[in-house]
């Protein structure tokens, strides 16, 4: 019997990855040239399938990368001379932050502690730091940056490019890309496919600090990927090096699928399966929400302390064949961590509530 | 009806990629932890396949990139303090070099021209080159850069980091990685796969190398896929990053079925192959193989001058369902490339000659 994966990423597969694969095998899109016309309509499709979904304007392109966590790399290079600024409130934000200052950048940052998130009143941005890097979602405590929050942030530092890592909640956050430079995600999170593909959504302003950036000789932007190669082949809908050509193709046909169902309505499925999870946390004497303020708690990534020990929880749901995912790093045995994304319905979610309640 | 690929990557998949596909989605590995122990027998098992089928030394690792290209960037940025040395004749060792440059590395080029090949007794490292990037295969002009002719210059110079390019190549060449530092391919190639998976082959002395440039804070080894990062997570068969672990899976599985046939026996099919496409060339009045010297003509992408536009005999072929691939760059109307890898049969290859001949 096949398990339902409540795992932050990798995650389960969206319903409908089988048939697009089978699909993408018969036409044996494996084996085509990502130099030819079959290519770029490919890429083409996929991007106005993202543009729809998450309503972003002619001033970005959209591009593929090997993973999320290389784009933390690449935006670093490409964004920043001197001096970048982070909010760190768990183990992804710190990575972002980690990245910068491996790249020898001057890397200020902000942080909370681990379960508590950021409003825009709390924040400020040092006077010289070029790029904001900030987690909508933070996968290891389940904690998430109201994307009214970030837009404000932004209105009060307009100057500054502002990137914002969506990788375990997009196409969840109703970002504002008129205000965002920059967002990031990959493909193995609430999109439902297998990890592999990372996917860089950047604008005009980005490209130009890059090119601004490129023609310093005492810097490097980097040699693979960098935003003025990918700017170039994005044009004609091709990318600088071979990319994952058979996942770009299942990208846009799960994008199409989103939208077809809507984008409002995969928001409103997404909260309310959140809001069935922390309400039976809420409730049940043998968990709590590990988020204190709810206006901080994820709406995609459900993280509960437990009274019995986590693993106990987590093998008797792999029992009933439900995959549920450890706390992160110390707090592995005192919680869970219950992806809310669309592959998974209201109803898994209620079968996942009464194997919890046991 | 489907077509073969007898392009240099993509390519023709495997012919049991498919059945390991299907046992790959009904374990569900799409969505399985890349921190759970079903990952790292998964890695453990593509790293025991890999080792035994390119006689691999356990003074190696073995790492995996979103692609070939990322591994141009990343040895450069942990091998080199300085100074690289490369041997460019086409475009692909053209890019390698120009990785260097752009990371702001001091690189020296010697050059032939396209369609010519470098022996040993050709070239002299410069004196203060820390790493020596060659390509084994020059994938846009079908030239070669024999194994032993390999060996020869790493033992004239002992004490530099020799990094091979085998991308479309790997498995045919026999590399001795006593010698050889590191080495690097892709997946779309000769293993028969889709692309979206660099492997990357380095040993010991280049992880001493980044450890060393990692204590020098005037410059940046990167942040991603940093040798020290990927070596420590290696230990126990993990990954910084979440890696393409569906890939990885179905990787291991092919590098198993070309053990069960043996890497004597792909070598020796390889160069059947190779020698009845040649030998074709060479009798034919519509066609040439564009590299003279025998001994530089690669053994698994077979380029050819064609007396008819190149266009007519692609279009001609592609309507009996074979793909050949084109000229590159600006030979694109007047060669053919022939990609000879172990995914397509000695009877295709009758068939692809028996088409041109028409």
């Amino acid at each position: 019997m096949k398990n339902t994966y409540f795992t932050p990423g990798p995650a389960e597969l969206y319903p409908t990855f089988y048939q697009h694969l089978q699909r993408a095998l018969d036409e044996q899109i494996g084996s085509i040239s990502h130099r030819s016309q079959r290519f770029r309509d490919i890429y083409q499709f996929a991007d106005e399938q993202l543009r729809v979904l998450l309503s972003i304007p002619k001033s970005h392109g959209i591009f593929f990368t090997g993973s999320a966590s290389e784009v933390w790399e690449r935006i670093i290079l490409n964004c920043v001379e001197h001096e970048s600024f982070h909010l760190v409130n768990g183990s992804f934000s710190q990575k972002f932050y980690d990245y910068a200052n491996a790249l020898q950048k001057h890397a200020h940052l902000q942080e909370k502690p681990f379960g508590e998130g950021f409003d825009a009143a709390d924040i400020d941005v040092p006077e010289y730091a070029e790029l904001v890097c900030l987690t909508h979602n933070e996968t290891s405590s389940g904690v998430q940056m109201r994307t009214s929050e970030i837009h404000k942030l932004k209105r009060k530092y307009p100057k500054k490019l502002f990137c914002v890592d969506i990788v375990s909640s997009a196409p969840y956050p109703d970002l504002d890309f008129n205000l965002i430079d920059s967002a990031f995600f990959s493909v193995q999170k609430a999109f439902g496919m297998p990890a592999g593909l990372g996917v860089w959504i950047s604008n005009q302003s980005c490209l130009e600090k890059a090119e601004y950036l490129l023609q310093n000789d005492a810097l490097t932007i980097g040699a693979h990927h960098t935003l003025p190669t990918l700017w170039k082949h994005y044009k004609t809908f091709e990318t600088p090096a071979t990319p994952n050509v058979l996942y770009i193709y299942l990208l846009g046909k799960i994008a199409e699928d989103f939208n077809r169902i809507g984008i409002d309505t995969i928001r409103k499925q997404t909260e309310e399966k959140a809001r069935m999870l922390y309400k039976f946390l809420e409730t049940s004497a043998d968990y709590e929400p590990f988020v204190k303020q709810e206006r901080h708690r994820s709406q995609t990534v459900v993280v509960a302390n437990t009274t019995k020990p986590s693993p106990d929880v987590i093998a008797n749901a792999k029992a009933a064949n439900m995959i549920v995912g450890s706390g992160y790093g110390k707090l592995k045995e005192s919680q869970i961590r219950i992806a809310n994304f669309p592959a998974v319905s209201i109803e898994q979610t209620e079968l996942l509530i009464d194997q919890l309640k046991k």
